[in-house]
């Protein structure tokens, strides 16, 4: 599809309609914003995606329920404690959390989706969240640095802000805007939704098609970037949709949803992206495209048994162009594989073809891995279909993090 | 089964009938043997198990040939250099090799497996290796010495020398002995047979019957280590029999069948431990029993997905009791789990219960898991199945090892 959509300033409350805030309530221990507030004008529709692990955090479970009522319109989300593995205790702060927010706006419950990051296996402290809900709805604004500020409050080891917005062309002359923001940079893998993220327009969409649009986009976006292959226990992706834009309503089977799914699965793209990129001690963004697959299901295995191999990620830290890693991490990964018939390019040099090396020497090799961004293309020459699956690189760095990060 | 083993000094000369030896070829830069052979006098037994990765090495390639003709009863091995990813002129190079090897003994080339572990998508240094052949063959030797130096010559970046063998009563007053080598420490996955593992036995057996006992005994070991869930592309675990005990026969179906495979199972484990023990940069060795499960194949994916996690793995370098990243891989990797009947232990301590934390405090799990061996025990409450998983944990020095390995 041609492009229809061009980025603009801002984060969630780039379109009409939303409002945010943020405020520091005491839950992290560095001095940091870490509650914040989304919430549209209108009942407008909502679809979420969320983990598939089996061990999914409370509000999790409460933002589920919340999500199939067809009502919500805000989103409550905490850093610094997942409030995971926390049983009924954890039930019941979400629901006291909700039942606060709901009262605080003139709101019901269900109208919240409710998030939290963080450590796993905490109580969440919740007299903290609880003084601090006041604050932060009277802060509540529609400004880009209100977006902004809660995008900075849902983040936590991140060291960049990851916010996006895009106006998109619905044709016809009808444009939406569409808003998100996100957060990293660990328990980051792909086969699920992976890490908070909100995402707003002020389109009007009904519910069922705003859930199928962004369940495909966050399969071919989020669900194809891998950190470290650990699927985290609150995974949420929310989409809120206002209905303010001065633009016709965008109806199934259309051009118009045609084109604001390619512009919700671009924004998707964008913020997944700036996930991998800020990776837990990253310094390198690998672009990992397999083509010429079996299946797409296939074609994402071999690119993110690449992707998640630590051996291959290591060589991707030094910048070593030690090739036999990536094909052999596709060669488990992917049974029809034929080495007859693959070929793997590091940037648009060939390091492997027809079972063996070469013919691009290893001082090309190494220098198409030099810099920030890495490319590695895998042909496997067995059908049409393909995917790109994006990592980074392991660092002593993220060791350092992530040995430390629990005391 | 009750214990019918003991452990007995040395390694694949343990047994009566094996010869081994071991010479400096060059083909790794390091001064270190890198040229081994193993030699069975006795035109015994063999059996094998291969990589499953679809990019096999070509000597896997030719060794998959060899055993298939039942004559196998030597093998050649070299360090430095995989000769994976090489074409036909690897496949041309395995074929000198065993030319060459047979000339010298008075063999055929079917009698010899061969096997290579080292770098990717290298030409193997054949002059070296052929300069290197008659050498090995003139040290042959059944000394324990000469098995050690064959072991110590197929280690890649280990640090330790990895050998073990077994006397095994078979019943009625007969036995035999089982020794093998192994090698780690990278590319170390459950999933195949792991590495290059060499076992002998002086026992009279059947290659069919052989070949089921390693198969399960591969399984049950070989199979349920990770150290960085990447699986070689020539991994190969060889048995051979020479059958010069002074005992009877091994037969299928009978007590002294299943003493034998136990003890061969035995065998296996202290050799795969000894792998992860020394992983590259690991600092501890971690035993994952999961208890309790709906199905072994369930039992090991979640003991794998913890094992495999980079999360957990730091966690257990800096020895943090941040037992949520267990409990949420085990959920990502186990759909059946209900966290309401789940269990963690760190040691013997209770970290998680009924979907919660505790009772144990942070301080005595932390005490649990300050030592050189940590055990994490899951037990999920849904079924009988049970399954232990071994890994290590994930230090700076792994990746400083991996980073620099190619150049």
């Amino acid at each position: 599809m041609k492009v229809c959509w061009e980025q603009v300033a801002g984060g969630v409350t780039a379109p009409r309609g939303f409002r945010a805030a943020a405020v520091r309530c005491g839950i992290r221990q560095v001095e940091t914003d870490d509650l914040a507030l989304l919430v549209c004008d209108t009942q407008g529709a909502a679809a979420a995606t969320f983990t598939t692990n089996r061990v999914a955090a409370a509000p999790v479970r409460w933002s589920r329920r919340a999500i199939a009522t067809g009502r919500v319109r805000a989103a409550v989300v905490n850093s610094g404690n997942a409030n995971a593995c926390t049983g009924e205790r954890g039930e019941r702060d979400v629901a006291t959390t909700a039942a606060k927010a709901a009262e605080l706006l003139g709101f019901q419950p269900e109208n919240f989706l409710i998030a939290s990051t963080g450590i796993i296996g905490r109580y969440l402290p919740i007299d903290k969240l609880l003084e601090g809900l006041p604050r932060v709805v009277r802060l509540l604004d529609g400004s880009l640095e209100a977006g902004e500020r809660f995008a900075r409050a849902i983040l936590t080891t991140d060291t960049t802000l990851k916010q996006a917005a895009l106006r998109c062309d619905l044709g016809g002359g009808a444009s939406v805007t569409l808003g998100g923001a996100t957060k990293g940079a660990g328990m980051i893998a792909p086969g699920m939704a992976t890490t908070l993220t909100f995402l707003t327009t002020d389109a009007a969409i009904e519910a069922p098609l705003l859930q199928k649009a962004l369940k495909r986009a966050v399969d071919r976006t989020y669900n194809r970037i891998s950190i470290d292959e650990h699927m985290s226990t609150n995974d949420t992706v929310l989409c809120l949709a206002s209905g303010l834009a001065d633009a016709p309503p965008v109806r199934g089977g259309t051009g118009a949803a045609r084109r604001f799914e390619a512009a919700l699965t671009e924004l998707c793209q964008t913020l997944a992206v700036k996930i991998v990129a800020d990776g837990e001690g990253a310094t390198r963004l690998v672009r990992i495209e397999v083509t010429g697959a079996p299946s797409v299901r296939l074609a994402v295995a071999a690119g993110r048994a690449i992707a998640d191999s630590p051996l291959c990620k290591c060589a991707l830290h030094s910048g070593d162009p030690n090739w036999g890693r990536f094909v052999s991490a596709a060669g488990y990964a992917c049974p029809p594989l034929e080495e007859a018939r693959t070929r793997l390019f590091i940037g648009e040099k060939l390091a492997y073809a027809a079972g063996a090396p070469g013919p691009a020497t290893e001082a090309e090799l190494a220098a198409a891995m030099a810099g920030r961004e890495v490319l590695l293309r895998l042909e496997l020459g067995l059908g049409k279909a393909q995917a790109t699956v994006w990592t980074c690189d392991l660092s002593k760095e993220y060791v350092a993090i992530n040995a430390d990060y629990h005391t």
